[in-house]
């Protein structure tokens, strides 16, 4: 698995569908409901005429640990959920997560630490899983 | 308007109903529909029983922005919509809508740079029109 400067990513050389539900899949063992899914492709076709690749933006909430952190940061609710992404690019399906850390680290607030350290770590095993054919 | 680490927020008399479509209203002016809602009110009292203040997230997307931003950066969908929150507080209906440069800083994608101070302008003008009663 890949870390860039903000997302825990890697590829696999499963099929977009597939990955999609095995990250929805995933995300159900880790405790995270998918709250939104935005279908990239279908909305930007739509609302643009573009044709892009399959993309699929899952909006995923632990309830308990989101819960946890809009107590300590009532605005945090402007970076919920946290995105796990698939994705079709150069004929290989890709999935990438948000860093968790790196997100909540422009809040400023060391009381969302330990929320952030469980999150990316979850995510993390969400994208290796996931992945894993 | 305060601009926190990470927002750009402010309070007004009005009611959270009120305020939240009149976010809505504000949003499709400003070229964003709004591609999901999350009432974490009623999320967290389905899931925790937790009894809170009303709370909404709206994930808001400028499709040409988007659009654009994405072709710069492909995994940027771990950080798209952007989102403006409307709350209820000690007593007081608050408005905050991400910082989208301060979030798309993370990325380290100089590219993104004119789309984030887009996004931002506009939310600013979404957050302040809403709250003007």
């Amino acid at each position: 698995m890949l870390a860039t400067s903000y997302t825990l990513s890697t590829t696999t050389d499963l099929g977009f569908t597939e990955t999609a539900d095995r990250v929805r899949e995933e995300l159900k063992t880790e405790g995270f409901g998918v709250l939104c899914e935005i279908d990239v492709q279908a909305t930007l076709h739509e609302k643009l005429g573009v044709l892009g690749e399959p993309y699929v933006i899952l909006g995923a909430c632990n309830p308990p640990l989101a819960h946890q952190a809009l107590a300590a940061e009532p605005e945090l609710g402007t970076l919920l959920p946290c995105n796990v992404v698939v994705y079709r690019c150069d004929g290989t399906t890709h999935i990438a997560a948000i860093d968790a850390e790196r997100m909540l680290s422009i809040v400023g607030n060391n009381d969302l630490a330990p929320v952030a350290a469980q999150v990316r770590d979850k995510l993390a095993r969400v994208v290796e899983r996931a992945a894993a054919g």
